[in-house]
């Protein structure tokens, strides 16, 4: 029924150099729960042996918190032929690496002549379960071609992983049973418990010694090879923390001890079965294009292993679970970029997102209080509890005595305002009123209240300002009036007042008791309708062009063309400050504007806007969230090809590497990004009243784009072709 | 003929909450080459298990370099009556753990009594080999009183070590043999070699099991216990770094190989030879005050453990071996508290600590070139390559998004005065010539160049300046014409005029070569002669008092004793600018002065100093490098009482932990500072033409001070009573 190829990703030959941590991010593998990257079994150097578990922060110098890397458990080393098997040692004979998008199954095939030349055949699969998300599992089958004598098999739990360099763990406790093992950690700041518990099926006969070496608990087995025998060696884990549950150890062990030994079958079944439910929502077919068939499948892939299904007290981090860039932080990344995917086909998974956030605003509130104002302000980079963990300092990259000042958790403020819209697109895509009532409305009304106290009367002007702030497009720092911000403050505040409304008419009892407890009155609403009608929008309407900021036609301009061909982003060309001074952009900022609020500007404005802002954005090389909004606003004003370059290096941007920084994991916004690219972008999806439409732009090869989209608990499904002439 | 308890630190019951890490330090064993923290063979929570070895530097944030700590080898994990042996499980029926300082055996014996209710008696001993410093010992004698069945010893190499949440090596190799181990790792980002083996003797009949876990091999005994019986256990170990040996592994593994097994007698006896030597040169006998006689040997066993008797390229950390305060840096504790002592009863090994400056001259000079300067300027904090390695900013303690700048490694430039100065006094103690025109000259020359270069003409006012510097008083920081950098460039100008002229007599050809290198002619002479004549030299002859620095006298004038009782120091009452402002001195600065340089100042300037900046020095609280040189002046002046109240503050500063940072490490210039203060303090040292002479001030209860000096070749010893009076 499937082509196979537009659902694997394969590696012909194995990475051990430069490509080595691109490929291990590349096939990361996960359930939403958990994330372990795609280093191999056995131990290579300068691998990034990771394990990520949602939520699991502990604290670090300069960024204040990251999420830990867990113990691994895919440590299994084969002794054979008197050494160890190893890609670089002896000779590949074959080899094939690949992940199945359609289940989350790692598996790789080695066919390897021993330094004592004999050959055997390996083959490591792997797979985080989707049906029950504490559990993993690993299975090895070794043949042997021409190899007679012992093979041993150490299957060990590690618990010394390091994030690049720095320890997150203390040990407390281990045990090693007759075929299995557990390992107890706990955080060193913050005091969270882990248990990881191993068992290692063998081949009958064959005897299992526990190895109870501190800190790294080992089962080895040994087992006779003849030529043509298989052999089959599984090694299941389960993984339990302190965020849910009391007992870990407990728990960890009781997770093995209710599986069949060994475990693969057993699991595998209700984990395709899972993957299957998410696939029937989730696909997108693309026909005519092979290359963008098998990129949206894999960044749906990775929005799919990066979000919670039980927990709804965890974000998805910028880098998803797949790397250590950004600290596991999350930012708007999540809602402005990744979020529309959940809520258009997974929608409990969304809620789960958004409730994050509602968990969150007591740090948010802190934040607001911090800074003198009321409310709830949203962290640029937050964490386990919502307090701001931007670093305020980094070491400056060519003095090492200097010290570079990160504005953004003080000014790019924008946030507070994606994560309301996000809330209130949830909203209307779902109706979900129980969580508008229960949580949504919290959040949208305390940034509300933080945007009111945040912006500043000119009684001069007889204006609201927002000054001192950063945009979207981070090349301007420390601008005023950021038509972004503005804007979306505008839309924040009016949307507040009609959600005030709504609860008042729908929920009225949750309405009172809600206003009453974030002391909403009368002028709270007043204050509101003020600032929503009197902050400065810029809008030219001779030009009919959206000015960025402040002074922004002020600043020298330029065209990114006039800089090609390069392979740096303008901002590293020109320096930071540089960069400041120019028109330049790092990302669409205006453009993002009107992708978000089309009910705004109307068709011949975003035209002007497009027209002008599009050969100043550094779409190549700026920030990997630009490339999928150009491709969506690229559709709305017809340039199919424009949108179409612009989509494929947002296709690329992990799979090939354009910014040679996938090592430090996925781009997750530029997955979710991705996704409405197709959907809004060619597919051209909009709501009307009578629901989800389309007005496709699909690029003149592809032959067909399927798609599904949830609308108010209703599954549609849409098949876009371009249209056919009459003959 | 001892008596024990003067020569042995004591501890009755185990430690394992608020004092732990306080007793880990203190049971801190060494060689010179390697130090290794005193915890426990098992493990408990939040120990610091910690090996050192000298020279072995990696790079970290922030504070640039520090030293790694190595793979631990004192793990001995004793499985037995169905547990592990643990102090905190069971019972304790008897508890001794204690340090002799004449032979750095560091022994524990336990009498405990199981959970299961057996009795059994455990003595841990271990040493690190002062004869070869490669090699260090450990043993363990069980004996059960009632218990009868299996007792398991795990010996492990754990590869996993961390300075206190970051992680230095990474991993190469590693093998188990039939009883024997090795270990072989690589710093991260210094790609230092690193090699460990070890190797288990066991109970004959007894068999060693290895368990080969990656980066902790493990060899494991069991044997059987019965009442009545004893089993013993010996863990011999070798270190080897690239830094002595192109061939770690081999070289670990043959300096095992040459041992007998077992191997601790064969060990012992030229170990304890060596320290005997040590003794016989070093040690101090104070009769009347056995709290002093036990510190003064603890802390000069402290410096002889620091010191490397085999490198001349690696100084004394400010925390030795034995912390993690100070990253294993280097400052003036090294050359103006420590060295002294080394100078005069081990000249070898502080020919070796000298020689590192001139090692580390490149550094100093690239230090010296980055301000402008000329010649060598050497790193307020100094490691593996002289470079300038102070951090340059700290987090405010109280606010996270605020940074402390710290100025020491930018302006507290006396030290290379310290370094020439200490330079000076080796050649003047030794006569060691050939040191002197190898090395010292180049040392004492290139530094004096930099202070030609350094000090500011004032046309306007006919002198040269030295404006924001640090002097010894860190209280006061960006001061112009610090009276002890001052009088300390001027005599290190005219030092190394005298120098040039010695050089030219006694090694013409050698001089010759040497200033043509160092481009020394005849203007240089002469620009160091006019500075030396012309620098500001601080001095009121009215009130015989040398203000600190220019405008001193100006700030607030307080006195300590109105800040009575605290417990806390002047600068953390008053905060670091409060401090700043006022005359509370954190050490001895002008009366630093005047100890280095006393043909400089008669006894009335010292006496009138002495009265003037006492009462302004936080002596309980300030700088642990204050007590000790006080102690000297007051002995000067004829306070003895003070004199002695400042000594105790020294010699209890690691022991009782006065500052409650012993955690972080001995206080190595405290303990140097000790020595130096009941030498030339109490014994009133002093060189003349016919050579060493004192004239004591003994504290009234102290019956007898003993010690022994090495001057120009030849052993002096002193035995100095209170003169009695006739009958």
């Amino acid at each position: 029924m499937t082509n196979t190829s537009l659902w694997t990703v394969i590696e012909e030959t194995p990475e051990l150099g430069n490509r080595q941590a691109h490929q291990e991010t590349i096939f990361t593998i996960g359930n939403g729960y958990l994330g372990t990257r795609g280093t191999y079994e056995e131990r290579y150097l300068n691998e990034m042996r990771t394990t990520m578990i949602h939520g699991v922060f502990d604290d670090v110098p300069v960024v204040f918190t990251e999420l830990a890397n867990s113990p691994d458990w895919t440590e299994m080393e084969v002794l054979v032929d008197g050494g160890f098997f190893r890609l670089n040692q002896g000779k590949l004979l074959a080899y094939e690496r690949s992940l199945d998008l359609r289940t989350g199954l790692h598996r790789r095939f080695v066919r390897w002549r021993s330094p004592r030349d004999h050959t055997l055949e390996l083959t490591f699969e792997r797979f985080a379960s989707l049906a029950d998300p504490h559990l993993v599992c690993l299975r090895l089958k070794v043949v042997s071609v021409d190899y007679q004598g012992p093979v041993e098999v150490r299957a060990g739990v590690d618990g010394n992983p390091d994030n690049a360099g720095v320890v997150h763990w203390e040990w407390v406790e281990q045990e090693i049973l007759s075929e299995s093992a557990w390992l107890h950690l706990q955080t060193r700041a913050t005091r969270l418990d882990l248990a990881v518990a191993v068992r290692l099926a063998v081949p009958e006969g064959c005897h299992v010694q526990g190895w109870d070496v501190h800190n790294h608990p080992t089962l080895v087995a040994e087992a006779q090879l003849e030529p043509g025998k298989e052999l089959v060696f599984e090694k299941v884990a389960s993984y339990f923390t302190g965020r849910e549950s009391s007992q870990t150890v407990v728990d960890a062990k009781a997770a093995l001890s209710r599986l069949l030994s060994p475990a693969w079958e057993t699991l595998w079944q209700p984990h395709e079965q899972a993957w299957k439910k998410e696939w029937d929502a989730c696909d997108i077919v693309i026909e005519g294009d092979d290359e963008a068939q098998l990129a949206i499948r894999f960044n749906i892939f990775q929005l799919l292993i990066a979000g919670s299904r039980q927990d709804d007290t965890v974000s998805i981090p910028a880098k998803t679970l797949s790397g250590y860039g950004y600290r596991g932080h999350s930012f708007w990344d999540t809602e402005s970029y990744m979020l529309p995917f959940f809520t258009y086909t997974r929608p409990a998974m969304a809620r789960n997102l958004l409730s994050y956030r509602w968990h969150t605003l007591p740090g948010a509130r802190r934040k607001a209080a911090s800074g003198g104002y009321q409310g709830a302000q949203f962290a640029w980079e937050s964490a386990a509890t919502g307090d701001e963990v931007t670093p305020t300092w980094l070491t400056h990259p060519k003095d090492r005595n200097a010290l570079v000042r990160i504005w953004t958790g003080d000014i790019e403020i924008h946030i507070s305002s994606d994560v309301a819209y996000a809330t209130w697109q949830y909203w209307q895509a779902t109706g979900d009123d129980a969580f508008l009532i229960e949580r949504g409305a919290e959040v949208i009304l305390e940034t509300a209240r933080f945007w009111a106290s945040r912006a500043e009367w000119k009684a001069d002007k007889g204006h609201y300002e927002l000054n001192d702030v950063i945009g979207p497009d981070e090349n301007h720092e420390h601008v005023d009036d950021s038509a972004y911000t503005n804007y979306l403050v505008r839309w924040h505040l009016r949307t507040a007042l009609a959600l005030v409304t709504w609860l008042r008419q729908h929920a009225p009892e949750a309405a009172q008791s809600l206003f009453t407890r974030l002391t909403i009155d009368d002028e709270t609403l007043e204050k509101w309708r003020e600032v929503s009608e009197r902050i400065v929008i810029p809008y030219d309407p001779n030009t009919r062009l959206v000015e960025q900021f402040r002074g922004y036609f002020q600043r020298k301009d330029i065209r990114i063309p006039d800089y090609e061909p390069r392979t740096n982003s303008i901002q590293y060309i020109l320096g930071i400050e540089g960069a400041n001074q120019v028109q330049a952009l790092k990302q669409p900022d205006v453009l993002m504007l009107m992708y978000l609020l089309p009910e705004a500007f109307d068709p011949a404005v975003v035209r002007a806007n497009y027209d002008y802002y599009t050969p100043r954005t550094d779409l190549a090389f700026g920030s990997s969230l630009g490339p999928s909004i150009q491709a969506i606003m690229g559709c709305r004003v017809g340039q199919v090809g424009e949108a179409y370059e612009n989509f494929m290096r947002a296709a690329r941007a992990d799979l090939v590497d354009v910014r040679g920084n996938v090592r430090d994991g996925i781009h997750g916004a530029s997955a979710g990004g991705l996704w409405q690219a197709v959907v809004f972008g060619f597919g051209g999806l909009a709501f009307g009243p009578q629901g989800p439409s389309t007005s496709p732009s699909l690029p003149p090869q592809w032959q067909r784009l399927a798609f599904k989209v949830q609308y108010h608990g209703r599954t549609f499904s849409f098949d876009l072709r371009h249209p056919t002439e009459a003959v």
